[in-house]
């Protein structure tokens, strides 16, 4: 291909929109362009790439003996409504209605859809395990769409769902899918860890996502030295046993005026009621932060949280742990409508479905009986200490909300945890038999008996992976692109006026085109050497070799992308050199 | 691939709503299966398929230079609402709204994209010429989708654009569609015609359709002797020369009770007013048409359609001359809004724009200064004999909207039309610079001027030639795939009980699959010989290799699917042999 002839045009500029390095060089270097919000169109180059990432997820499907089949994007309703995933996606699902009026969505994943298609043909035992699966479009109708494609509202995923007799089956068509996944994300080249992840919304049980780590991800997860790896959603607390609290003396209500914070009455205690043992902590106090639950039927609900005063609520984990509701601010009219609740002093004794305010109560699991706290007392400028769990009050229950932090120990024992970025690439579930029991996906069984299936549900984001590896493999001259997807394998530039020089690049270029080496020939009349070697950086193609000077010497300059390494080669030696360096 | 691993099944019965074969077919051998109304999905089979007419197309496609992008099929409604076609396109395009309540759309087919996309990266002459393609799912809420995928709502096609600075290069770029146009459909076995076209909707000039020659297609073409061939929308009539009248007497109004149609009326005519010369014939007769059209923006205008009452009007003639408008039946409603409207009496005397009904009045072009007619003298049971055109009426203009008939002069002069029917496989445009006025895309020319560039639209139906390939090449026992088509070039079926069988199928198996031949083995344990051979041939592989009986003495059977000739040959020469067959 020669660049006189492709279709790009590259910018000097980011865009204005660009946040992340994959969404800016992408664009910079006419892979792809923003067509709408969230939604791009692939260039020649890009699609290049996204063609090299999925023929390796295909290959790597196909070598498990998933079969491939391929679905539409635009689905009747009914199939989400039976599943309740019609309700439940809330505002991330494109819907519409046909000419008729008849009801239809653009498809988030095909798992109702798949499940139909089996039972549809499939009534035995005998037909399983059985894998499926397709590389399709796909439509999210994203609250921010960010980033170019990490994130975009339509994009290009794998998904594949297996389906078993028992869960013996399951587990292995999970182990097949994880051998495969691990082999699709060495060959992308990409840095990534499997975490436990909570399957959220897809319900199920053993769930593992495979996150790239990326710095600008943002999912966060944590890892621990013993070899622990979860997505922060998944994380659970570490719970200490119940304290006695004989000793304890009762609670007392006191002024603390003017202390709206956990910092500002951290310091009115130690002033004004100093502790024996040691200072008072924000760990000390019980902070009860107020949401409102919007259901998937529009109903609102408020709801408490009470986390230990040195920990905030984590958006994504009460999200996680409230789905398939959406969490809302507690704003002034919900106040006006619970006048029992007084700003900054809120404490359990108003909390609880059986309180006055009869808003559901639920604390971190740290909170178990027999720990003592200072917390609000319902009344301005005044807080309750010794406030006993077990004793003085009882939440609704328990919820995993509160913030994980680096130290905090791992569940499983194996030490303190460290938080990292990530950009979810992967997602494994063993669904179980939801979605199968809401479609009636059932076959006979070796003894006749009619059985529900179970069913697994993968999914690769194949789009998002062109982003993904660039967040790992760039420089501030642009894209590095790994060998296995360059769109080509090399950047041949012939630099200089010498008339001499663009036919000998050409005579190059047929030569390694003719031993299986495809190039990209920057050819253009009229561009300067640097304008050239600086396409030639950005476009990230692996190997950049120049006809230049050299040529009256019989040497071309080869020069390593990734490594910045140069030297001459003799125009001889080069297809030879090359078929080493490039299979 | 083994059939006891395949995602199969195939049916005895024919799905009760298909009503071609190739919907018919493909459904029974398990190729597609319906998910919604026109809305398909691959299984296996179907889909190997559909990615070889894909990379057929590709391949033509990159041979003539065109460079591949994609396009998202999720659309903003700006670039459509300059190009007026978010309104034109009416209920045939899929309308919806993101969160945001922002109106987007499903593309039918992407010229505003492409254009915009060229504007925004190219703004030289020296940058042309330029064709791009892609590859991508499609949609468009037919109002009857029929006939499975011939006529989906969603489907594939390969649609590409030619960008040039002039008419002589949109010119060349027009002639290497067409040149890689009649490849693709040479190589994908098609029965098919080029046909001149009437360009509709899309505007432009020039345009050809690609219709494969289809009892069951929906377009009708005619054909001549002398080689002109056009889809009947695009006939054009040979208009007649004007006649001298001055000797033919005055228009006379005479009883004619009992006459609303023209079989009733010639034979009055016949009965009470014979002619000298000859008997009177329904040529002689002016039928007057009445319709409504439904604009774009709402607006219903009703108009009358002359035309000589030997022939209908033709609906697709007469929807393509009034496009963008749609036609509706003009009801009774409209003749009481109309009294001067006496039906099945209706004459020139009360149509056009200045008579008394201000409806305006388009008649068939062989209605020439000097023909004399018999028609409606607006009067229950009464029409006027002798009224000649140019001298008693005059219509606001003619219209191409009467039947096309076997026998009809070619328009070239090239001989009597013959008829025939054809499904619509490919298009290409000139399109023009109307998109490109649209849209503001110009580029600079040789002189530093700004020139608006010059468009092509080409585009071949993918998924719908899977169904064409099938409606040419099919018998009564099931699909008969061609070889540069078919899933796998051989079906081999391990039939009978000894044991040996398997093994040794197995065994072919392997060295078919070992010299690049592509092999579909019915290995179903418990399943009959005889289910087994209905079963490859409904599949429709070319080559059917049955292991049976013949195995003791070294033979096995080969079968031509599409001849049905068989033959035994030696298992040790098998692979020779159809090495020299498959390739």
């Amino acid at each position: 291909m020669r660049m006189s002839q492709l279709f790009l045009r590259t910018l000097r500029d980011d865009p204005a929109d660009a946040e992340v390095p994959s969404h800016r060089l992408l664009v910079r270097a006419g892979y792809v362009r923003r067509a709408a919000p969230g939604i791009y169109s692939w260039l020649p180059l890009g699609l290049k790439v996204l063609d090299k990432v999925e023929a390796i997820v295909r290959e790597e499907m196909d070598a498990i003996g998933a079969q491939e089949v391929r679905f539409p994007a635009l689905l009747p309703r009914e199939p989400y409504e039976a599943t309740n995933r019609w309700t439940e996606y809330g505002p991330n699902l494109f819907r519409l209605k046909d000419r008729r009026g008849t009801d239809m969505l653009l498809g988030p994943t095909h798992e109702e859809m798949f499940a139909l298609l089996v039972k549809d043909l499939y009534s035995s035992y005998k037909d399983l395990p059985l894998s499926l699966y397709q590389i399709q479009t796909k439509y999210r109708d994203e609250a921010r769409p960010r980033a170019g494609i990490l994130r975009g509202r339509e994009f290009v995923m794998k998904d594949s769902y297996s389906f078993d007799v028992d869960d013996a089956g399951l587990e292995a068509s999970y182990a097949a899918h994880r051998a495969a996944y691990v082999r699709i994300f060495d060959r992308l080249g990409l840095d990534y860890v499997v975490v436990h992840a909570d399957s959220g919304a897809m319900g199920g049980s053993a769930s593992e996502e495979f996150l790239a780590v990326a710095e600008t991800g943002e999912d966060t997860f944590v890892r621990s030295p013993g070899g622990y790896a979860a997505n922060v959603e998944a994380v659970t607390t570490v719970v200490p046993e119940p304290l006695p609290y004989d000793d304890v003396p009762p609670a007392h209500a006191e002024r603390t005026p003017a202390t709206p914070t956990i910092e500002t009455l951290v310091d009115h205690l130690q002033e004004h009621f100093p502790r024996d043992d040691r200072p008072w902590q924000a760990a000390d106090t019980l902070k009860n932060v107020l949401v409102v639950l919007r259901h998937p039927d529009g109903t609102r609900e408020p709801l408490a949280v009470g986390v230990p005063g040195d920990r905030e609520v984590d958006p994504k984990r009460l999200e996680t742990q409230v789905a398939p509701a959406e969490v809302e601010p507690f704003g002034d009219d919900d106040f006006a409508a619970h006048p029992t609740l007084v700003k900054g002093y809120i404490g359990p004794g108003v909390l609880g479905t059986d309180s006055a305010s009869g808003i559901r109560y639920l604390v971190d699991p740290r909170v178990v009986e027999g720990t003592r706290w200072v917390t609000g007392a319902n009344e301005e400028g005044s807080h309750v200490i010794d406030l006993v769990a077990g004793r003085d009050f009882t939440a609704d229950g328990t919820i995993e909300a509160a913030e994980v932090r680096a130290g905090d120990p791992a569940p499983d024992g194996s030490g303190p945890l460290e938080l990292a970025r990530g950009l979810e690439m992967g997602h494994i579930f063993q669904l179980g038999r939801k979605y199968a029991e809401a479609l009636g996906l059932q076959v006979l069984d070796e003894n006749g008996k009619l059985v529900t299936v179970t069913m697994g549900s993968y999914g690769v984001g194949v789009s998002r992976a062109v982003a993904a590896v660039i967040e790992g493999s760039h420089d501030e001259l642009g894209l590095v692109w790994p060998r296995e997807l360059a769109p080509y394998d090399v950047h041949l530039v012939a630099a200089g006026k010498d008339p001499a020089i663009l036919p000998a690049a050409e005579q190059i270029a047929a030569e390694l085109e003719g031993s299986g080496i495809s190039v990209l020939l920057d050819d253009r009349p009229k561009v300067s050497p640097g304008v050239k070697f600086k396409d030639a950086e950005l476009l990230g193609m692996p190997t950049i070799v120049v006809v230049g000077r050299g040529l009256a010497d019989g040497v071309v300059e080869v020069k390593d992308r990734a490594t910045g390494e140069r030297r001459d080669v003799a125009v001889d030696a080069l297809v030879g050199e090359l078929r080493g360096t490039c299979r």
